[in-house]
């Protein structure tokens, strides 16, 4: 059974709102709920989403498919109010960029077997319902995590799914996941920020940078409250990649601060040695990417 | 006299290429060294380049302007052996994205009335004759800086150097320069070495990483001896600027550390206000950007 003809979508955000859009061209009936109201009613408005679910979530329990599209740490509240709720459900899936914890839960609360953890390597720095699109997870990564007890038939219709909305589904232990994107993902998350946060505090404008500077910040534009949840979330796993990061850019300063020509010269070398290695599963691999919700 | 038919390129690198194109095209006589052979022949092929320097550089006192186009130390040193011998020419300018110890340079081997130092905001991480190219400078911003002994025909001959080449010069002290230019190009091109270091270390290939990863790291692309060069030229406001980012990582590393999920957000939503703000002259003004030869 790897067919679904009706989806529950908790949270109306970038990844939920376009994930509506996507199945809503499908066919596929998509209920919804978001605490912000006029979301669901825009979203009815413009026949993405067929009814509203209400703060209960009372009628969860009718359809194939719920997904959880909400910051991490409210995901895993509401699928302890979902689990005796989804009576029916085939699948029970979220979005988030932390997964060790969620799937933990789902274990704790009972449906480990029908619950498949997703992180869709979609998304860009923008956030909210106003910045849903369709297509979006078009040749996307999705990475998919779950328990040892996970069914062969919620699996099948985790994969299904994704690949339904052009994606490329591929499994990962949750543990490894976690230590994965905490490098490629959260850390520069919080590197671009920091560099915000130094430079707006030395009083320097972004309108002063160019291009490439920039780029750098980028990330910092990313909603505070998904990416306090996903920072705390995997926090043992971000802290120890920030202070290694912390420990470059000291020794790279100290290089220059001994005007060690060499040693800077040799440092930046490996630093674009790197970028032009490129290497993972390349630009267009199933296994690269990780923009998360960033 | 703000005009001029001949003009002397030393380097012909992203910069140097690119002004050595521009020029041709508006029918001046461009003289190019490079200690790279290859790259004067490839120009002089193209009809880019009318002649040839000898690395002496004799037969560059024919010439109206001479620009120095390579990393600033080298620029600093034949900067020293271009003085005597640029009897004719009306305007010594470079391209260096610092600018107080060249301009202090001038001065001291007796040029300070005929050199304003500019620095073009244009360029990106790629480097070498390969990455030069047409128009290059067009609506770039163009900081100049000079000794107070400048006279007004370099000056004037300078501006109209750059505006020929539609790009918006723009006089700046040259200490007020490189601090700024500490903030907005420097920094953020340590930052992204440093990150692309610490993956480098952890083992994680660039593959691995999403659109927003990518965006953090593109700088390290860039150059190691010119951005070796430009470090050390910056020393004291680069290091201080850095030192200033790794707190703010540090920060943010230990709010996470104790779970502290209001300062996190604080700090992130901080972050995104500066982001939102913009401010600068706006992405089209002539005062922002820097890129530098980035």
């Amino acid at each position: 059974m790897t067919t679904f003809d009706s989806v529950a979508i908790i949270g109306l955000g970038l990844i939920g709102g376009s994930l509506a859009r996507d199945l809503a061209a499908l066919g596929v009936r998509v209920m919804a709920y978001d605490p912000d109201a006029t979301r669901v009613a825009a979203a009815i408005r413009t026949n993405v989403v067929a009814g509203a679910l209400p703060e209960s979530l009372e009628g969860i329990g009718d359809v194939d498919v719920i997904v959880l599209a909400t910051p991490v740490d409210e995901a895993i509240d509401i699928l302890r109010r979902v689990a005796p709720r989804a009576t029916r459900a085939k699948l029970i899936t979220d979005v988030g960029s932390t997964k060790a914890r969620i799937v933990e839960t789902a274990h704790a609360v009972g449906i480990g077997d029908r619950f498949v953890g997703a992180h869709p390597m979609a998304g860009d720095h923008r956030s909210g319902w106003e910045a849903s699109r369709m297509g979006l997870f078009v040749d996307a990564p999705v990475y998919l995590c779950t328990n040892r007890d996970v069914s062969a038939e919620a699996l099948r219709l985790a994969h299904a799914f994704w690949r339904r909305l052009g994606s490329h589904p591929e499994e990962m232990a949750a543990d490894q996941h976690d230590l994965k994107l905490a490098w490629t993902s959260h850390l520069p998350h919080m590197v671009s920020a920091s560099l915000a946060l130094a430079l707006a505090r030395a009083g320097v404008d972004r309108g002063y940078l160019g291009p490439g500077g920039r780029d750098v910040t980028r990330l910092a534009g990313s909603s505070p409250e998904m990416w306090t949840a996903i920072a705390l979330d995997n926090a043992a796993a971000l802290e120890a990649a920030m202070q290694e990061t912390e420990k470059e850019i000291a020794s790279l300063r100290a290089a220059i601060k001994r005007a060690d020509r060499e040693e800077l010269n040799e440092r930046l070398g490996a630093a674009r040695r790197w970028m032009e290695r490129e290497g993972g599963n390349g630009a267009n691999g199933a296994g690269h990417g990780n923009q998360g919700q960033s």
